[in-house]
């Protein structure tokens, strides 16, 4: 199977395209919005809130707010298909979770998708690949006032959109980044960051919750306040810091190759050589190598894998992905067996 | 480099030639003699070692025990050449480490080698590739007449030949086989072994000596006494229980691959993609992943890598090989290094 087949197909942030897209995977902004006339989520009885599901899939599918939008009822999906549209990042755990009627509408290239329903009624999300806040808010923003043209929204003047979390009121809005930091966290320079980062209320996470960070070197940094500020400059605030992050990281690398090149050639080169050769392989372990390749890949050292490939391998190799492109519903076992076959026929069998 | 060139070149029991070569790597037969009239070596004066070193020279020399026979003074090698010559098996570490003349006389292939002034006068070896052990006794019975014809053995018509160590005294003769147990390990049968061996009065050692036996799975085999029994009932003795020891690794392969095939195959790709890709690797690494190749290699699993070539690569991947390939001393650091391309050269890079 060659890279952008199958189920991995489609998504533009994987793509390693953008602005910094070695260090800085996808930049995302994500609007909450509620609308008038209608309670919290929490607060509807099911009648109502399938009665908003029916109307907000309309107003959605009317606004034209992407090419070829669909809309999938998670109220109707099965376990498999939620868990997919959770590892493509495209609804949340919440959502999964949730019960009533409750949806995701998605775009031509995942770009951007609407969930229906969440903790609030509307979550407008736009992704892209690489260091690109301003296009993802542009963008954000006219899909903000299509929806707008079509659904009365809960505003208040003097607090601004009114979320069911009083952290997402005002602008209900969250800027995030994906970033990969093999550098920092090799140099065991994570902890600083941390601590840096919350002195600036912003908030880091690794790219699949707790427990994850260590593994894959990917951290996804967000802004904690959404009231207070207007929306450019929430995205202003986290856009500032990732040019630092970025020099950060690129320092760490460079220290890396100065005083220890040959560990890490020898660290990219066996991450390399496992995935070309293992049999069978979990999850956690695929990560924490397809990322020492990945920055291998970065650093020039491996010339011939391609930064989307590797990016797609870790949506991929996530379970609900690897049972897809088998076609079939698969236990722990079967799935470690799949995904070393999947990451060796991508990357080429030794 | 292609396999059989360089320093590995030359020793007939790493071609992988023989009976059951799979598991048994080598036999080996040791006489210990002595020379009528003069002290034991511990006992002797400089004068007296130096004056018999020469005379075994000569006798050495010039009984003819194979073709190209040559003789390395010992106490004017250098460390390098010391511990070469004690990775390849010719000498022992007593001989390289002890004090006075001292020698080595090598054959062609490297099957038949005498040491001189070791803890006897005389240390006769001869070794073979695969289980020939009867084909090891009768060369080193030839050649133990041939030298006899030259030189006066102190012997002693009850106790049989003289030894410094009376564990040695009567037929001076040690048996052993080189073994490759992988299966045994894996299964957790070594200790089993160890006890069934004890009882027969034969000894299991690592190939290298104490703490190498659980990475390479190679293990030396050999009888403990030598002394109330016939040349031929010694041998006999310890090639008996050989069979026995092959059927026992097989089933354990068997049960292996019947019961954890998928893990198997899984720890010989693995250990493959990490020897042809590794930058940096210890002794005992390569040590672990060679063994676990051979393993695959034997069960059909890898095809194209040639037995030899990994017998070798045991041998190669020592320090003194290192250092002697490199034509240079190098410090551990960058014996590792040299080791890791030597390994990426013998078996193709990733």
């Amino acid at each position: 199977m060659k890279a952008n087949e199958g189920p991995g197909n489609g998504a533009e942030w994987l793509r390693g395209t953008g602005g910094e897209a070695d260090i800085v995977l996808s930049s995302r902004i994500r609007l909450a919005r509620n609308v008038a006339d209608f309670p919290f989520v929490v607060r509807m009885k099911a009648e109502q809130q399938a009665e908003l599901a029916r109307f907000l899939e309309q107003g959605i599918m009317g606004a034209d707010l992407a090419p070829n939008m669909r809309y999938v009822d998670i109220d109707e999906a099965d376990e498999l298909e939620k868990l997919y549209l959770q590892e493509r990042q495209l609804i949340s755990r919440e959502l999964a979770d949730a019960k009533g009627k409750r949806g995701v509408s998605v775009g031509d290239m995942e770009r951007i998708s609407v969930m229906v329903n969440e903790e609030d009624h509307i979550r407008l999300q736009v992704i892209h690949s690489g260091f690109e806040l301003d296009e993802c808010w542009a963008a954000a923003d006219r899909c903000d006032s299509l929806l707008g043209e079509r659904v009365r929204y809960a505003f208040s003047p003097r607090l601004g959109y009114l979320t069911a979390c009083p952290t997402n009121v005002g602008t209900g809005l969250r800027a995030s980044v994906m970033l990969h930091l093999p550098g920092l966290v090799m140099t065991k320079q994570m902890k600083k960051v941390f601590a840096a980062m919350a002195k600036l209320n912003l908030a880091v996470r690794g790219m699949y919750g707790e427990g994850t960070e260590a593994s894959s070197d990917l951290y996804q940094l967000s802004n904690q306040v959404s009231l207070g500020k207007s929306e450019e400059e929430i995205v202003h605030s986290l856009k500032s810091v990732i040019p630092q992050l970025i020099k950060f990281e690129r320092n760490a690398r460079k220290y890396l190759l100065e005083h220890g090149r040959v560990a890490v050639e020898d660290r990219v080169w066996r991450a390399y050589g496992m995935l070309r050769s293992a049999r069978t392989i979990s999850s956690q372990e695929a990560m924490i190598y397809l990322s020492q390749l990945r920055l291998g890949v970065n650093l020039g050292m491996v010339k011939d894998v391609h930064i989307d490939s590797l990016n797609e391998l870790f949506i991929l190799t996530q379970p609900a992905h690897l049972q897809k492109l088998e076609g079939k519903k698969l236990e722990e076992d079967k799935r470690d067996l799949a995904r070393a076959t999947l990451i060796r026929n991508r990357l080429g069998e030794v």
